[in-house]
C-alpha cells in the first residue's frame, strides 16, 4: 500500500522533468493552463484516497472521459451491438488519423480514439435524452463531489476548432456508422471532454476499475466481467500510440487525457491518477507516466 | 491451480470447433497438418507440466519463435541498441503490412511481426556464429527435451515461398536497419520457425515468463524488470491483429504461431500452450483462444 | 470534320454496349435516369454544332462542372494564389479518398477530383455574391441556351447524402484550407453539379477549349496559355482514375460526370460531348467513352 | 521549326538555373557528374538533329530507359499480357513508393515507375535470350551510333544500392507477377539504366515517337495506334509526381531520367532532348523543364 510520503517522492521525483513536455496548446483554453503543475491520488479500499502535490486541483479531464463513456455505454447496449460499431485494437496510428477509418469502412479501431469516442458518444446521443446532464450525474456520483461541472468556455473554444473532428463523423455517417446530428454529437463529445476534476475525484471515481467492477459506495458499475474486459482495453489502447511504451514500462491498464491527467489501476489493489499539463511527443503526459513508472516500481506492482 | 480434468473439459468443450477454421496453407508442408488436433499443457511450480488432448505431439511453433529470439536478443544486446531497431507499439495492421514499415522509415512496429522479427534475427545473426544452433538449445535447455529439432523441409519451404519477407527485408534494408544478407537471415529465420515443439515443451520453456524471469531449473532467463517488459508486449501485440480481442477475452500475456500454438502466461501462476492447426480470420488458433478462454473463465484468472 | 452520318454511325456502334454498365445510384434522383441513352454532338467553328443520338436532351452534368467552376476561378484569383490551395497532379487514388488528402495536409491533387473542386467552390464561394447564378448565367452564356437551369431535387437529394463530401471539406478545413461554411459550399456546389444540359448544349458551351480559349460568339473565356493548361490537366486527370487509360484510347483532353456525360476536346479542330448514363468500374461513361475512342479513330485524331 | 540559333537562346536562357537543383546522389557514381551541364538537340524530318550546349556529350540516360524497354515489350507481347501485368494510370505518389504496389495487389500503376519497369524487364528477360546485348542493339540501331556502351561501373554501384528495389520486386513476387529471379533482372534493369547516349543519340533515337512509328531510316518501330498509345502513356506518367505540372507548362509527352535527360516529343513534327543534371524535388532535370517550356512558347507549339 503506498503511503503518503511515497507518494510526496513521486512527486519530487517527477519534479525535474518539468519544462521538457509541452502543454497542449491546440485550443487557446487549453494552453493557458498552468504548466508547473504535479500531482497524484491513489485509492484504496482500506485508506480511500491519498495525494501529494497538486492533487485537489481540478483539471480538464478531456480523454480520460472516454472512459467513463464507454462504461455508460455498456450499460445502455447489449455486447454485441456495442462492437459491432467499435473495435476492440489497438490503432497502431496517431491518435486522430482518417486513413484507418476509410481503410475499415468507417468503423473505428477502438473506443480510446477519437473516431471510437464519436460513435460512443453518438450512441448515448440515442439512448439518452439529456446526455450531458447524464454524465455529469455519472461522474459526481463515482466519485462522491456534488462540484464537479463541466466548463463551458473550454468545451466552446473546442467545438470551434473541431473542424477535424467534424471530418471523422462524417466520414463514419458516410459508411453509416453514425445515427445523429454530427453538430449535437460534437457539443455532447466536447462537454464531456471539458470536465473538471482532481486527482482525487478520478482516482475515487475510477476505484470500481480495481474493484471488480463496484464502486466505492458498492454500486455494481460494471460486471466483473466488464470490468476485466474495461482494463483489457485500456492495457492495449489506453494511451494512444503510446500505449505499448507505456504497457513496458508501467504496467497497468490506464488512460490519458491531453489536459495531462492519466488514470490506471492495480486491478485488486487501487486505482490510481496523476497529473501534469505537459506532454511528450504522443500527447501524453511526461512526468504523469513517470510518476506512474516510480509507483509501479517502488511498490513492486505491474500487471506483468 | 488446473487438474488433469479441468483440462479435459477445456479440450472436450472446444472439439465442436474443429471444422470452423483454417489450416495456414501458404506453404504446402504446413497444410499437410492433421486439422483435428486439440492439445493444452499447463505448467506450474509446484506441479510441472499437466496435459490433456494431444499436448504431447510435436508441432511447427513458427511464431512463436519470435518469443524465444527476443529473449535471446535482450541477453546479447543493450536495451537501448535493441529499441532503437525495433519498436514497441501494437501493429494496428494485419502482420505483414509493409505501408506501415515504409511510413515508419524501416523500423518495425514491434517485435512479434514479420518486419520486427526480421530485425531480430539479423541482430542474432551479426552477433551468433552459429544462430540456428544457439536457438536450438536455447529451448532444448528451457524445455529439458533434448530431442526438439527444426523441421529442414518446412524451413526449406518456407524459404522457397518467402518473397514477401525478402521484400521486408530489404525495404528494411533501404532504410539502414538491416546489416547482414538477406538471403542468410532467412535461413535463420525460417530455421527457428520450423522447430518442432510440443505443448508440454513449450509450457516448460516459457514457465520463465510467469516466474519472474527464472527457469524451472533455476537460471535466470531474463531479469525480473526484463520478463515484466516481454510480458507487457506480448499483452499489447502478441497476437497480431487480434491482440485487442484476445485481451478482451482470455486476459493473459501471449504469443500465436500459425502452426496453431499458442502460449500464454498468468505471472506468478502458471505458464499454459494450447494448440490446434486450425485458424481464425486474425491468424491465431481458433480453437486454441477458446481453450485459454475456458482457462480463464474456470480459474477465474486475467490480469485484469 | 465528322458528318451527320459519321455521328450516327458512331452512336449505332456503341448501342450493343447498351446494358454493360451501371447508372449511377448513390442518390435516388440519379438512379431514376433511363439508361437507354447515346448522344453524340460535336461542334467545329465552321460547322456549329451537329449531332446524333439523344444529344438534344438535357442531362445532369454533375462533375463537367467542374471544369465550368475552375475556368471561373481562373479569372478571379491570380494564377499563384489558385495553385497554392489546389495541385496539379493525377490522383492515382479512387476519386474521393481522404488518404491522400491527409497525407497531403489538406491541398487537393487537381482541380477535378471532389476535394479539389470543393476548394475551387470555396474560392468561388468566397469572390461572388451570388455563386449560383453566375455560373448559372456563364453556361447560358457560353452554349447560347437561356432555358438552362439547375435541378433543385437532384441538388437537394446529393446534399442529404453529401456527409463523404461533408468530410472531405471540414478535413481541409482543420488543414486551413477551407473559408466558407462547409454547408453553404456544398450547396452552392451540388447546385452546379445540378445543371442540366444536352450534350448540343456543352459541346457548344466547350467550344472555346479547341478554340485557343475563345468562344463561338467570340469572347475571350481564358487566355490561349491558360487554356493550354486547362487541357493538359483535363488530360491528365479528367477522367478520374481512368485518365491514363482514356489517353491510352482516345487521346483526347476530357471529363467525365457521374450523369454519363463526357466533354473531350481535339484543340485547333472541334468539341464533342458524349451521353449515355451506365458507367464503368472508374465511375466514367462506358458507352460514352466507347463512343469517343470511334471519333478518335475514324477522324484519325489524336493529341498524341 | 527550330533553328540552331534558337536552341542557343533556349540554352542561355536556362544558365540562370544552374546552382539550383541538386544533382541525384543517392549512388556515388551518378554525384560525380558535373552539375553545370546544358544540352538541347531537336530532330525533324526535314533537318535531322540540329543541338546546341552539351548536346554532343553522353549521359547516363537511366530511366529514359524504360521507354526503350517498353517499346521493345510491345513488340514482344501481345497488348493484352503486357497490360494485365502492369497498369496506364499515373501513380499519385512518390516514384518508388511500395504502399500502392500493396494496396494493388502487385500491379504497378504504369510502366514508367520502377516497379513497372521492373516487370518489363522481368517480362523481357522471359522472352530474349541476351537482354542486356538486345537493348543496347535497339539504341545503336535508332540512334544510328554504333559506340553506344552501358556503364558497367554505375551499373554495378546501382546494383550495390538496389535494396529499394529488390523489396519491390520481391514485392511483386509474392503476388505472382514476377517470374525470374530477382538479383538477374535487377542486373539487366540496371544495366538498360547505365547506358550512356547524347542529347544528339536521344532525339534521333525517340524521332520514332512523333513520326508515326517510324524510324529516321523508315523501319516500323511501332504501329501508329502503339505510337499513339505510348505518347498517351508518357503524356499522363512520363514525368513521375511531376507529369500534371509538366503537361501544364509545356504540354509534350516526355521522360525524365535522374541522370538530368529528359526526351519529349510534339507528333507529327519533332522529338527533341535536353540534359542539365541538376534535379528538382520531383527528380525531374529543373533546366531541362525549363528549355523544354522555352521550346513549347517560342514555337507555340503544344499538344494541347
Amino acid at each position: 500500500m503506498p503511503s503518503p510520503s511515497l507518494l510526496q517522492e513521486v512527486v519530487a521525483d517527477a519534479a525535474p522533468l518539468l519544462g521538457g513536455g509541452k502543454v497542449a496548446d491546440y485550443i487557446p483554453e487549453l494552453a493557458k493552463v498552468p504548466s508547473q503543475k504535479l500531482g497524484i491520488a491513489v485509492c484504496t479500499a482500506r485508506d480511500g484516497v491519498i495525494g501529494a502535490g497538486d492533487y485537489q486541483e481540478p483539471f480538464s479531464i478531456q480523454s480520460i472521459s472516454k472512459v467513463f463513456a464507454l462504461v455508460q455505454t455498456m450499460g445502455l447496449y447489449e455486447e454485441r451491438e456495442l462492437w459491432q460499431r467499435v473495435g476492440k485494437e489497438p490503432s497502431g496510428n496517431p491518435f486522430n488519423s482518417l486513413v484507418q477509418l476509410e481503410f475499415e469502412k468507417g468503423v473505428p479501431r477502438n473506443p480510446f480514439i477519437n473516431a471510437g469516442a464519436l460513435v460512443i458518444t453518438d450512441m448515448l446521443q440515442t439512448r439518452l435524452s439529456a446526455p450531458r446532464q447524464r454524465m455529469l450525474e455519472m461522474v459526481r456520483n463515482l466519485s462522491g463531489n456534488e462540484h464537479i461541472i463541466s466548463d463551458r468556455t473550454v468545451a466552446m473554444s473546442e467545438y470551434q476548432h473541431s473542424a477535424r473532428n467534424a471530418a471523422i463523423a462524417y466520414l463514419m455517417k458516410s459508411f453509416g456508422n453514425f445515427d445523429n446530428e454530427v453538430e449535437q454529437v460534437l457539443h455532447t463529445y466536447f462537454s464531456h471532454c471539458a470536465i473538471r476534476m482532481s486527482c482525487a475525484d478520478l482516482a475515487r471515481a475510477f476505484f470500481f476499475l480495481c474493484n471488480k467492477g463496484a464502486s466505492l459506495d458498492h454500486r455494481n458499475v460494471l460486471s466483473e466481467k466488464q470490468n476485466r474486459q474495461v482494463n483489457a482495453l485500456l492495457a492495449t489502447s489506453g494511451l494512444y500510440d503510446g500505449s505499448g511504451e507505456f504497457a513496458y514500462r508501467v504496467g497497468m491498464p490506464g488512460k490519458s487525457g491531453v489536459g495531462g491527467g492519466i488514470i490506471a489501476v492495480i486491478p485488486g489493489e487501487m486505482s490510481v491518477c496523476v497529473w501534469s499539463p505537459e506532454l511528450d511527443s504522443s500527447g501524453n503526459s511526461l512526468a504523469g507516466i513517470a510518476m506512474l513508472e516510480q509507483v509501479s516500481k517502488r511498490l513492486g506492482r505491474s500487471i506483468f
